[in-house]
């Protein structure tokens, strides 16, 4: 390794002001329990912040758009180039990224981690392509350790970012036209689940049909038969899933509330968390997909999403939906009124 | 009867614009179908408003507060005392109301239908009572037909006011100790469901217990053996329960986007359908309560809901929560671009 690898350290998630919390809760003006999974929300918000009344600030929508070289091998029903396409989308308004973020009441950022297609400068675009595009997993490995290693602090240094300029959610997906596949052998290697369990259809059916891309990703993780979210990523991850990965390890050093998208975003917190078990208590799943292998993946993390609305674009269109959530958590522990005695509604 | 009722009619929903709208939903920047729910609810939203690109203006979370004779049975963990208690904390601010309204951008009003104890003045405040309370039906009627009709008129007035001050989506909530003895009272009624899997805790069990609970309702029902929409509520309701069905009605009539929360308005969502069954199509349910019946109600009606987060808040938390999917949706609509061409992402 030429470049010196941040340390993925995480602190195991600190856990004293539970009682507090829990207290905190039970004293509002409402039925013991009566708001169900926001409960558990404000107590994780609590946790993560180390507040028993939290001031999350903003909340940003961070997009980490990368390119994939497995998509020489027919595996996607849209070439590469639609990637940069949908990220310049994303940085004019008019995505479904946008269009979440502002039902949710988020700025979208869009992050190049390495798209094939360079972006013009934008104000809300964080250059930070590593290549322009991994290289070909089923004959090589994707990413050298060095664009790892840079991926990773990149990703860090993006939720570190927005962290300083007051966003304390940080709801996280991607764009990246073959990243189903790299998610799937990332994830196949990292939980062992089966690669059946892990391969679907993604944004469309691949040209040669499924069973091409099943067979494809099957004979690229027969090549490196890793285990460690480290290796995984390296052998079969997209620039954006390590950029993701890194985003998660730095956001939760920093205290930030972290939703996870769908199948992609939850693929790379596999290899996170593979890496550092401790950032596991820090990641909110924001949407279940119906994305083959989502539900295995949240399964495999112990995860239940809090919206389940067949969503499947992308873009952390469902990472964006799940903020009100927490900001009804936060309200919750900071605005909503004790009452004296018990109140039911 | 004294007073002149309303005439509960609704248009059957207009579906000519239904291919319209589906293939503007499949010419946005997305693969086909990717968002899933947001585009059923999408379709709606432009059927309901009669327009392909809805512009649903301000958001409006309406909390019907009335007060129930039943009380006097020992059929709740509270006495009626308190519905006013937290009707004044929704007026300023602290309430659960309050903190799911601004986690999702939506405006608070409370409705005096019928507290027992009156309410100060206010801002937000549609002062509409019908009287300090309902008879207690386990003896008589809970309201007379005149009574019935003036909450039923008032409540679609309420929607008419907030329409012109360009609320076009309606979250629709309540607030009474004793409302989920009359909401299952009513729903057994309309629904021919048993009383056993309508009757649940509310609030919090009640003092002699669930099963004297059970037991006072089955006297009531075996008093009364209505069926109607319109007798059920008379004979049960509260007159929070006819200004929903009322708001529901009138919103219905209006093009309003109606966002039903839990038990208690899905109940009076029952009887108004049973009212008027073209009504059905123009109601959205916001989330699955635990409370013991709401499944049987929504399944009744043949609805999904939106959310499934253990919310069994009551005053219109849970209707509240789901505004901003419906803004996703109306994005999706007016303000996603179009792709020349297929578009993943």
């Amino acid at each position: 390794m030429d470049i010196a690898e941040p340390a993925p350290f995480v602190m195991s998630l600190r856990r004293e002001l539970e009682p507090a919390l829990r207290a905190a809760a039970d004293a509002k003006a409402k039925p013991l329990g009566s708001l169900g999974r926001i409960e558990a929300l404000a107590i994780h918000i609590g946790l993560v912040t180390q507040s028993l009344q939290p001031n999350l600030g903003r909340a940003a929508l961070a997009v980490f758009a990368g390119d994939h070289g497995i998509v020489a091998e027919g595996v996607t029903a849209y070439p590469s180039e639609v990637s940069a396409l949908i990220a310049q989308m994303a940085l004019h308004g008019g995505a479904g990224a946008n269009i979440a973020a502002r039902a949710a009441g988020a700025q979208v950022f869009l992050i190049d981690a390495g798209l094939k297609t360079p972006l013009a400068p934008h104000d809300a675009l964080f250059a930070r392509s590593v290549a322009q595009g991994t290289r070909n997993f089923l004959h090589e490995p994707a990413m050298t350790q060095a664009q790892f290693a840079q991926a990773l602090e990149a990703g860090a240094g993006i939720a570190a970012s927005l962290k300083e300029e007051g966003f304390g959610i940080l709801a996280l997906g991607e764009i990246g036209i073959g990243n189903t596949s790299a998610a799937a052998a990332v994830s196949h290697a990292v939980t062992g689940l089966p690669l059946e369990r892990l391969v679907g259809n993604g944004a469309g059916a691949p040209p040669a049909g499924l069973s091409h891309k099943r067979d494809v990703l099957a004979r690229a993780c027969a090549r490196a038969p890793v285990s460690a979210g480290r290796d995984a990523l390296i052998e079969f991850g997209g620039f954006e899933m390590v950029m993701l990965a890194g985003a998660m390890l730095g956001g939760a050093r920093l205290g930030q509330v972290l939703l996870a998208d769908g199948f992609i975003a939850t693929a790379a917190a596999c290899a996170a968390v593979s890496l550092e078990p401790n950032l596991r208590d820090y990641l909110l799943f924001a949407h279940r997909s119906p994305e083959a292998g989502h539900t295995a993946l949240l399964e495999w993390l112990g995860a239940a999403p809090l919206l389940d609305l067949g969503m499947r674009l992308g873009e952390g269109t469902g990472a964006a939906l799940a903020i009100p959530l927490v900001r009804m958590a936060e309200g919750m522990l900071s605005t909503m009124a004790d009452l004296p005695g018990d109140h039911p509604s």
